[in-house]
């Protein structure tokens, strides 16, 4: 009944203009099923009402075709127009119909939620990190196996426009070096976000990890830590700062500054050098020039991407979970050198 | 040619009167091959001549019938009566057939070495930890499976001989709680062990891995860690005390005391509570009492179990990597809370 796709469902099926190409893509051609199914919105909540889901998940599920959002759950802020609960609990006894979870909490308490939210069989949503250790997170995954639902740790930064460009270029070039500069000012980026100074915030490397999401993406084979160093005020649980020394399998130096104390605007750069010149990459995936010389990309959708990809393992009830970045990141807290540094004050 | 072995060779088809039984034995009844075959010693070298060389390694490869020492290799030290190299690149050199080493070393310079010796095709066995980072670890199982040889990271406290017949006695059991006390007077047993308060040198985790090598043996399934609180003295980058709240697959809470500030004798002890009683093992697992009452094992022979499990995995050409423990202690140093302590000095 093709007639009785409205406007908004049939552009499901149709590649938005600028659409990026590469591993995500918004749409399945190929995706099987009747009409009356394909039309059929996934019942989303989002769980954790905090800067992340207001600018990033609220927009992109209302772009979407794929997914409504029914509920959320927050403890202490609301939403205009969308029913509203202090917890998961009450939300799942209240929207029994809700098919999957986004959890924008966070990273302390992500995994107790998921897990709920996996046993009632949601399909559900991770934000980076996926939890707040690697263990748990590989429990989730043996979880949403046993109850055949998707589970997607997503990496919004893999879904910046020039990733996919730079992986396909890098592919058949040899690379000599990597360097990556990650810095930011934490007051601008995450005003008053104490729970990253917590043991399981990650402290720099919440936003480092986006850096380690592209690399551990666009470079081949294996990422190694060899050696890190990391700053940590001395009232602080996790770095304001880190240097790390990685390496690829064939032994490339990638060398990584992650800072929060950045003044001014921000660095996301990745630059490698390669047998055939210099990729670079600039605002956190979204800009890449080869030689100094721009390469057209597409605009930037990380999170419809995120989206159109969770949809796909939706109907697939496929799970996503790649802990290499993770990996890394727990790696080097656990065999970095530790400098004490000023305290942070917020 | 039955009258060409000695009875030393011969032993090696014999199961040693107190041997425990269990996953690991000392003993392989069905190998195939001749028997010059079968009495041809593995060449063995050992790189790294500390305490753990000296006291385990070193006497369990002169009492076994498997592995024969050939060279060591140390900055520092030399071992009577055997050729010493000052590294692990001049052994190579001087001695190209061998073909066993024992990285003895502390876990920070493990990786090159290890990868040093895959790379030559050597069988490698690890001490515990395997590494100084898990992706390292990862990457040495990756060239191992290259090389097509041996590679085994060893949890010798899996080999005492109250853990088999623990995890056998566990699998029909249902448990409703565990205790593990993990306490040892660092300066007694780590003396003068700089790097073990270094980033990589694990702190208290590294004889608490022990007792989560043990854990994650004897129970079955996944286990999980929820909570850490780290204790750092002042002037170290390792904890020297963590308090740990685990939970196995079926949510089962595992609390683990971990100090390097005990005075007076060790405690190494688990309890387990099960609807079946209580199981305990103490000393390290090397001591079994159920609801109190001893259960008689065999005497312990961590080493040389460990060792006869070397020699089956080089026979076969296996791997054997586990990697449940660094990464429960991965996850504790990531998402643990930190208490700043008194400084240490040994």
């Amino acid at each position: 009944m093709p007639q009785s796709l409205s406007p908004r469902t049939a552009n499901y099926h149709i590649i938005p203009p600028r659409a990026p190409r590469g591993a995500l893509t918004l749409i399945d051609r190929h995706q099987p099923g009747l009409p009356e199914q394909r039309m059929k919105r996934i019942k989303t909540a989002i769980v954790g009402l905090g800067k992340i889901a207001r600018d990033q998940h609220i927009p992109s599920i209302a772009a979407s075709d794929a997914f409504e959002l029914v509920a959320v759950a927050s403890p202490h802020s609301t939403l205009e127009g969308v029913p509203c609960f202090k917890n998961i609990e009450a939300l799942l006894q209240a929207v029994p119909d809700v098919s999957a979870i986004a959890l924008c909490t966070t990273p302390q308490v992500r995994y107790e939620l998921a897990r709920r939210a996996l046993e009632q069989g949601c399909h559900v949503l991770l934000e980076k990190p996926p939890g707040a250790t690697i263990s748990e997170v590989q429990a989730l995954v043996d979880l949403a196996e046993q109850k055949g639902v998707a589970l997607f740790a997503s990496w919004h930064s893999r879904c910046a426009p020039a990733v996919e460009p730079a992986r396909a270029w890098l592919a058949t070039r040899k690379i000599s070096s990597v360097s990556v500069v990650w810095k930011e000012d934490v007051r601008v980026w995450h005003p008053g976000q104490h729970w990253i100074w917590k043991g399981g915030g990650l402290g720099v490397f919440d936003p480092g990890i986006n850096a380690l999401s592209i690399l551990t993406r666009i470079i081949p084979g294996r990422l190694l830590l060899l050696e890190a160093e990391l700053s940590y005020p001395s009232n602080c649980e996790t770095p304001i700062a880190a240097r790390l020394l990685l390496a690829d399998s064939r032994r490339t130096p990638i060398r990584v500054e992650l800072d929060f104390r950045q003044a001014g605007p921000q660095s996301w750069d990745i630059d490698i050098d390669t047998n055939d010149g210099r990729l670079s990459l600039a605002m956190g995936g979204s800009v890449m020039r080869i030689n100094g010389q721009a390469v057209a990309t597409q605009d930037s959708h990380e999170y419809p991407l995120l989206y159109a990809h969770f949809a796909t393992l939706v109907r697939e009830r496929r799970i996503d979970v790649d802990l290499a970045p993770f990996q890394l990141v727990a790696d080097a807290l656990m065999c970095g050198r530790h400098v004490t540094v000023e305290p942070f004050e917020d």
